[in-house]
């Protein structure tokens, strides 16, 4: 079977992951409308290509925070990269590492931080992070990523609760035996204590560890723990595009979760417009949700993203042959980027949505 | 099978009633335009979720005409409950007591209001009147209901006659002969004497035995009758809410039989909008039809409802294991909608439709 | 079979006619596209239903150029009827008088103007006209029309040539030996001349029989022939509405042919309401195509026309059962035309078109 | 099998043709959306027909650049006509001659210009033109096309790389080896001094040939080289087109190349309306892309091309009977367009979108 676009590499993990794992991957929360609608929302999109441009030289890197990345691609953050691949994150991070670009470790990672950098020593790397009730645990972990060298702290902040996928509530969804949040072990007390493995949560940690009562002003305590440039990811409206500024963050993910969390909500690169609006250039602005071709990157950028992360696509890779199959996803999506934007006359990429003309470009 | 979304009940109501009753409540008018539309028309509202507000405590509860329930959502009334469940209205009524809500009983009620009063002593529940010819037969029903102990008076306004409703014509149907409907019991000289059952319309009812001559004033005949609120259900446009408000109500049910009667109306959630904006919150206003998810709650809520009311998923509870079925339904219903509610940052929610930004929520 | 519907006539005709004739009455131009969006249209029009407005009495009587009809629904001009039932355009006229409306007869009947008058005499008729090259043909048959009684004189405006219709193309339609344009017997020499059928058209006429040089002047033509009240139908935009207006007709039906001519023309429903806007109520206007329902009744003359017209389910009811056929189609349409007058509060109809609201109503 | 319309010969050409040559002439780029929007954006325009103005004669002729053709419809540029039918561009020459239209060769004919000429003496041929590395080659092509009677030089703009057709990847596309792109032969030093066929690209030139680098002041260079007027093809925005007509082009044709190059920018009939506006009549401007009646010739004329160009059917005529069926494909369109004219009253033509009025005609 040629693998030639990233729905190829979809259809291969469809068919050789256990259905739990590939469930768990594709879930979307209630009626999966929103994680549909990411996809759908690209293409309502319109280039309006320009010729004639001289395109000979298509230079594709570009810098998020100040690393230079080979093109505006990353990996955003997914959990339990093991279910996708025995080695898990340590493929993850060696390919990223391997095609120059950036990779966000979850909290949920199968392998610890330290595993993760150990795999791929130099590689460009940010962590994410769930705040879970103690803080303290949180706290721990944020210190870890930093003196590890990661370059950037995620704050994930559309998960107070999980959302409702129902396919892994028909599954009973849980971790299988050998496979651990790693980077929690020890960090609940209440497991510990609990007798039964059944009194903790689908990914063995306490039922209810989240803690929902994050607000705005815990950016200021992330920000006293530490150096990093702050991320948050989750933002949908211009109104929190705003308060994210006004709190000092340093970049914003304009994500929903892949559609894993509320339904309905926006597309993702819809709402990227109105945060990138509403941003005014004061911080990088990157989306992720619906990245399935070249173009679709280009889509994002010439919205005003500064990059783009995808999710599902890096696992369906890590599905296929591990770091050399996420590679190859890159790979494709590179190729892909480069000649959309070659065949769009680089610069001049805009907007229509159903017939509307929305942003013009000048001759 | 595990229930884990209405659409699990809906399957098993559909497997296990008999055919005749089940396309009894499934029915729509015609070519059941409007009864897909009230589910379409949720789909088309995107949520503006918000981020970071301290969603640790979410208090779902609500008051309807001074009554406490423990979530905006109550039992829409519908008829023939014998139809899904031996115990019919009895178990209904149980139910919606169990669940601390209000359940509105139907006029076509399978057992009298005496015996729902009796099954449930103390629930909150309203009792829905159509306006037959006999009108003393009307006015004995609401001076019963109000002895009994109902709260409110829900008078049905889109039922001059009934819809069209096409299965129901080819399955030729009949309430079976164990069934009638209770609470009119006698009032009615010409059944009585008719030598056959045949002269009676397919509820056992004399043909043509609803008054469709019932006009605006017959609101202040009621308020003669009775000093219980009246609550108006059927209203669809901001003409007819004036209209409602004028003449003295208490509530307004936005509503179109479920898509029963007339077909190609508007869908529920579309109109409520208009209705809201015309009542200017000088009454409550209701909406039924169409809601499927704790998200759909949400979404009339943002829009101005003060609580939905369920018809065909109640139904559906009843099918599957009665009382107990029923309270599944709710409380699934209930952890959406609590769930949504966290997820969408409490209260800023907002009406996309069509990619259209409608409503914006201040910072 | 229960004949609930008009759908249930359509599945009865498909399945029973020949598949030339079937194929012949349901065909569109080129992709049909035409033909179906008659219908859509519609569909995505809403209704503002109005409640309690006392509909105890609905009287749908109305009358078109001064003659009342029972309901406002009659029999569009169609060809061929002996294609459907034996008796053809005989039992048209039957069944139209017995339901006391209006029957427009084709000049492409399979049965003469004589035959058709002597079959119900004292039915309100109107005759429908092609020009012929040969004008004395035409002439004959208006004043033939006039000496019998029919009492109006309706024009085809969009028939210069014949639109493709590619299944009559693949079949070689032909009409069956036994069957004539009767109405046309004699009025050509070439036929007469020509040594083999094959010279002739696939109605037995001439090829290039039909005047396409027609214009608007031969209305001031057609109205020195005749008294009777001249109907132009084929009009689908205000310019040409004007002009009907302006050369003294006295109807104009908003008609596409059934989608039969030109493809990817409007709607019918949508085009009435430019041409009653142009019009401003100097002629009657009425509108044909798409009617599948009582209601789509009742949007049209709530759009503005005065009455409607219906072509293939009136051949369904003739394909069924002949002149009793025809007669339930009518049947079922008037009582659904009335159900949803008083579902819809009798005079308060409104149209909706993606959920964009055009036309509001008084309180 | 009847050929009735367009379909049908794709019908056919899908049945006969070897896979990998359907699949290289069907294939879009990427998801083949615009290939697909490029047929549906026609289908979104409605027509504003006309009534009785006199249409018994319709002349379908018109002129471009000059040169009278029997009606607005040309044969687009395509390459390798062999791989429809042996005798490949030679029978496209002669039907084009016998049709009395325009024929414009591609570089990538699998015939010389010369064998093409040689074909069909004196017919209205112009010669499209791809620039290559060495611009000594393309210099030669044009010089070759002047001299032999080609009377338009067509630059296509749209390809400074080929895009990505993933159909042609997955089969691994290359010419067959009795097919060569004749008119380079011998063009390119590479080629030869490789010693494996596999340094070649698929169609047998060497890879990366194509000059990614052309601007607009090739313009001037072109113009240099050759007295023809030149046309430029694959323009999309009035940006561009204003600037083709200050380098002083004398042609433009709106192209997505057949949805083969960029995937997602607009359908070509889109853009045919603000190309047309901006360049205010300075000079022709034609289509091609998504023709598939002739009702679609009759809007692109309508919103202001002078003539379109067909590309795909043109193959399935081929692919059906050569010479003689590419013959039957443009007498079916031409039929098509003329009762179009006529049917739609000849000039009144007009774009409807989505319900939306977007031009009106005068009375």
């Amino acid at each position: 079977m040629a693998m030639v676009c990233l729905s190829d590499f979809e259809a291969y993990a469809k068919k050789y992951l256990p259905k739990i794992a590939w469930d768990y991957f594709a879930a979307g929360a209630d009626d999966c409308t929103t994680r549909d609608e990411n996809i759908l929302a690209y293409k309502r999109i319109r280039f309006r290509p320009r010729m004639l441009r001289d395109v000979s030289v298509v230079d594709i890197r570009t810098k998020i925070l100040g690393s230079e990345i080979s093109f505006p691609v990353g990996i955003a953050p997914t959990g339990f990269h093991q279910l996708a691949w025995p080695d898990g994150e340590k493929s993850t991070a060696r390919a990223a590492r391997a095609m120059n670009t950036c990779y966000i470790a979850s909290t949920y990672s199968t392998c610890t931080l330290e595993e993760i950098s150990a795999a791929a020593p130099g590689g460009l790397r940010w962590f994410q992070l769930y705040i879970h009730r103690p803080r303290a645990a949180s706290q721990q972990l944020v210190q870890r990523a930093e003196a590890l060298g990661f370059q950037g702290l995620v704050l994930t902040a559309d998960l107070p609760y999980t959302g409702k996928r129902r396919d892994d509530v028909r599954n009973g969804f849980r971790l299988p035996a050998h496979m651990k949040v790693k980077n929690l072990e020890g960090a609940f007390e209440v497991c510990k204590m609990s007798p039964s493995f059944h009194d903790c949560s689908e990914y063995g940690l306490p039922p209810n560890s989240l803690d929902p009562s994050v607000t705005w002003n815990d950016i200021y305590w992330l920000r006293s723990l530490t150096r990093l440039p702050i991320i948050i990811k989750g933002i949908l409206t211009r109104e929190d595009a705003e308060l994210a500024v006004r709190h000092g963050v340093q970049g914003i993910i304009v994500s929903n979760h892949g559609g894993r969390q509320l339904d309905e909500g926006p597309a993702t690169i819809d709402a990227l417009v109105e945060v990138v609006e509403a941003v005014r250039g004061r911080v990088e602005v990157y989306v992720d949700g619906g990245i399935r071709k070249g173009s679709d990157v280009l889509k994002a950028l010439a919205l005003g993203a500064k990059c783009v992360f995808i999710g599902r696509p890096a696992l369906w890779g890590l599905a296929y042959k591990g770091e050399e199959g996420l590679q190859d996803v890159l790979r494709i999506l590179q190729d892909e980027f480069r000649l959309s934007m070659a065949l769009a006359g680089k610069y001049f990429v805009c907007k229509w949505v159903l017939q509307m003309f929305l942003h013009a470009s000048p001759i």
